[in-house]
């Protein structure tokens, strides 16, 4: 894990980056910016502590879906792909069964809403 | 942890009761009928060991979705509501976190999917 310091504005991650670890917010605002917002100054989602971000990418292998940036001077933690995945082995059995079914059942939904739109 | 076994046919949980624990096939099959499902000889959804089943009333608090039969001769292991929660205390923080998000988001699916149908 390590701690990283963005002022108002930075770019923490942009959508379509290679997706190489999560964000856990520390201190500060972050706003995430899907595709479709054409506005640059009003976030679709502000996220403050604790919440976690970009945990989709490193569950799923995928590229980012959103830009993550700084909405206030913000501490981010990041945790890479590797670690994720080493705190996940050290997890217990039924937790992390847990956590496996619920993000195939969200891929399986977010595959089929992206066929229905 | 409880270890149980059921006969083929058996009902292991119904649609409409309330969730107490989620369930691990460890031998044997396992059928979940939905409440659309009509037949009763053929399961929407079999389940093998070592799948987990029963998960999302679990996390959400809500009845039972579906009715789950022993398809085969099985045995299941059971996690109480209670176990599980002992189990996510002892998580790892990051683990939890993402599995906290997960839940959320899938409830969020879930909403928006019965308020669109």
């Amino acid at each position: 894990m390590k701690a990283t310091s963005y002022k108002p504005g930075q770019v923490i991650f942009k959508n379509g980056d290679p997706a190489d670890g999560l964000y856990i917010v520390s201190d500060g605002q972050v706003g995430l910016y899907f595709p479709t917002n054409m506005s640059a100054n009003q976030p679709d989602i502000t996220l403050e502590k604790p919440a976690i971000f970009g945990e989709m990418g490193v569950i799923d292998n995928q590229l980012r879906m959103a830009t993550a940036r700084a909405f206030t001077d913000v501490t981010v933690i990041f945790v890479s792909r590797k670690e994720f995945e080493q705190r996940l082995e050290g997890a217990d059995m039924v937790v992390r069964g847990v956590l496996g079914i619920l993000s195939e059942r969200l891929r399986d939904m977010q595959r089929k809403k992206i066929k229905n739109s």
